[in-house]
């Protein structure tokens, strides 16, 4: 197989047939979806037995515990994703939404119209749900999708491909709208990421590994989330009992997950009350603390948090704890240490929650609420594609809007520059 | 000269820099720009002496005239870039704009806050004055800068950036929120582009040459403007004399801008009437006609264009001419043939018109009005660093807004996930 005649081949489809995306009618679009989404129903018993072949192979190669449990289609998972594309389907249409519509002093009359991007490509590991998922939210912009599952996954995602294919074109749009990668040679990613004229956008969605190799090599660009070193601040004037439960709670209830918190700030005028107390629900959870040298005059039995602890995304029940003499060197210390994902604040103070939210350079910045809010469906953009830590186009939870552009639209009445 | 310690270093400087920039106050901000165009007028005379060593130097390399006309710094120029950069001061401050404040089921109260994108790299050619322009509009928006200019400007941008420096220790600035290149060398430029850990984006402002180069090369992003192919269509429901005006002030009010028509399209149905009185406009300010073969059994006594000549910037008087069979033909051709800047239909057809805006994939896409408009300063951004005809993030003219992003600020009450 030439795999860069093959990819090319793809690009190309991918390109014809998002034209016809970018003006499909919204009833049209949603037709697809809710098609889709039966047709994923009804293939469920394909659906597992197409999976039990990867989860064999999965096996068999050795692959890990956790691994095999994220690549498993179950009924339940199944649902689920049938579910999504029904919920995707609800969401209102962007494309083709019209804002700032003003006159000029010439006369014209300019305003925005959000337009897709055009072709996506998707790059993911071992999830096959990420296959309808991001097929659903690519469909609904109005792009073409180009999608590239991991290896280990290829029977389950190519069944999932079928019903997609299948109600694209019971809706009367092009098979080549979602294409799915049929090889598992990894030459097609380096020719996904290098085919400008065919691949507007990269998302790559798993570990940091992937993505950084992703951004390093890609002539695309790339909405890229890499680490979610998040942090709570406790101000010297927070609401002590609040303060508890937001740290608590952006800490405890998941640690496997982007936005949780991985470093709490607290100030030196408040660490000796709020500290022990944090430290008791903390450990009742078997979360491992570690700390600065001043935190540990507090919380004598934990052990120290060196350079490394504040870089580092656990993902897991450890938490570093630095004291810090007010806002200034908490704002110096997240600027150091951050991923420029999510940063809280619990304060009542007026000009200190002014200053954290205008001066913190995060994707998400808080006062008085859990980390945990920065995610797509809490923001009400209804699905995410994912959390983008970048500065330029999307910045946080993308979700539809995301994946489109604003063109300028000019409406005149027979204007000429003079 | 250690180039890479050297652009470092400038990197290193900058990212500090942009953090105080970056907070700094609508006042502080203007006052620096007001005071920066006072020392630019007071320097005049020094400003004229070091431009007149990038002259000479010129001079003796050979450089053709209009290289050297764009390097000369007059008294109306220096006057202009002091007047550019007052106007810069009287737009209004894009940081921290916050727009969209809305609660969301769970009492958390979400919105978008703008932010400056943090270090911006400006990479230009002869024109001196760019320093001043791009260096107001980074400043304004709150964002540090590292321009790099031609080396054949080398002593005016100097001493331009020395008028910047002032302005910005009276303003109580940082001097390293601009910092201009104090090396020829090439290899700068190959280092400015490839270090994301201080530079967040790239505006390469000169030929299609240059842009390419850096855009192959860049590990950052990189705004950017390729060329200017646009098309005026004239539909065969357009009134005719509103067509014949606007495609004639489309082409022949200015010749060498990215913003003016170089291929007219013309329905088959109206050709016979409109071409005529088209040719003997266009005749008159000598401008040369191509035209396919339909075109010429119309005007007998033009040349044919070749295939050639559809992807071709003339930026000169010249014009091809393609007759088509109705708006779909049109936007075959413009999808096939446009660089994705500007285009615009004339026609009195409702159904023709929204189909031409939603359908065709530019920057700007305009009904009834000159392509001629599609410009910063037009379109009320107040000034522009470029004009983009990438998809992502900021597309067409770029303002302010485009040099900075948004991040997502939540206020709460306390709240945590459940």
């Amino acid at each position: 197989m030439d795999i860069e005649l093959y990819m090319q081949t793809l690009g190309k489809q991918a390109r014809e047939a998002s034209r016809v995306l970018s003006r499909a009618s919204t009833a049209t679009k949603n037709h697809a979806l809710l098609t889709i989404a039966r047709e994923i129903r009804a293939a469920s018993d394909t659906l597992k037995t197409q999976n039990e072949l990867d989860l064999a192979a999965g096996k068999e190669k050795g692959l890990e515990a956790a691994l095999l449990d994220r690549l498993a289609l179950t009924d339940s998972r199944i649902e689920s994703m049938a579910e999504g594309l029904e919920q995707i389907a609800n969401l209102s249409d962007p494309v083709g939404e019209i804002s700032d519509m003003r006159y000029l002093p010439s006369g014209i009359q300019l305003g925005q119209m959000r337009v897709p991007l055009g072709v996506i490509g998707i790059i993911y590991e071992s999830r096959p749900n990420v296959t309808a998922d991001a097929a659903g939210l690519c469909l609904k912009s109005g792009n073409a999708t180009i999608l590239r599952g991991g290896s280990e996954a290829i029977h389950s995602n190519q069944a999932i491909a079928a019903c997609i294919q299948s109600g694209l074109e019971q809706a009367g749009l092009p098979t080549e709208a979602v294409q799915v990668v049929e090889t598992t040679d990894r030459a097609a990613v380096g020719q996904l990421i290098t085919m400008p004229e065919f691949v507007d956008v990269i998302v790559p969605r798993g570990g940091k590994g992937l993505i950084e190799r992703i951004s390093k090599d890609a002539r695309v660009p790339v909405i890229k989330h890499l680490d979610g070193i998040c942090h709570v601040f406790i101000d010297s004037k927070a609401d002590l009992d609040m303060a508890e439960e937001i740290a608590f709670n952006a800490k405890c209830h998941r640690y496997g997950v982007c936005n949780a918190m991985e470093t709490l700030l607290v100030d030196s005028r408040v660490a000796a009350t709020i500290l022990p107390r944090l430290a008791a629900r903390y450990q009742s959870e078997s979360v491992e603390l570690r700390g600065c040298e001043k935190t540990r005059s507090i919380l004598t039995d934990i052990d120290v948090a060196t350079e490394l602890d504040w870089d580092t995304e656990y993902l897991a029940p450890i938490l570093s704890i630095r004291i810090v003499d007010g806002v200034d060197q908490a704002m110096d210390h997240i600027h150091q240490h951050s991923s420029g994902h999510t940063e809280t604040i619990v304060t009542e103070d007026y000009t200190t929650s002014r200053r954290f939210l205008a001066e913190v350079d995060s994707s998400s910045v808080m006062v008085n609420a859990s980390t945990r809010f920065a995610d797509g469906f809490e923001y009400g953009l209804g699905a995410e594609i994912g959390i983008s830590t970048d500065k330029l186009h999307a910045r946080g939870p993308v979700g539809l809007n995301g994946l489109t552009s604003q063109k300028w639209i000019v409406l005149g009445t027979g204007q000429v520059r003079v």
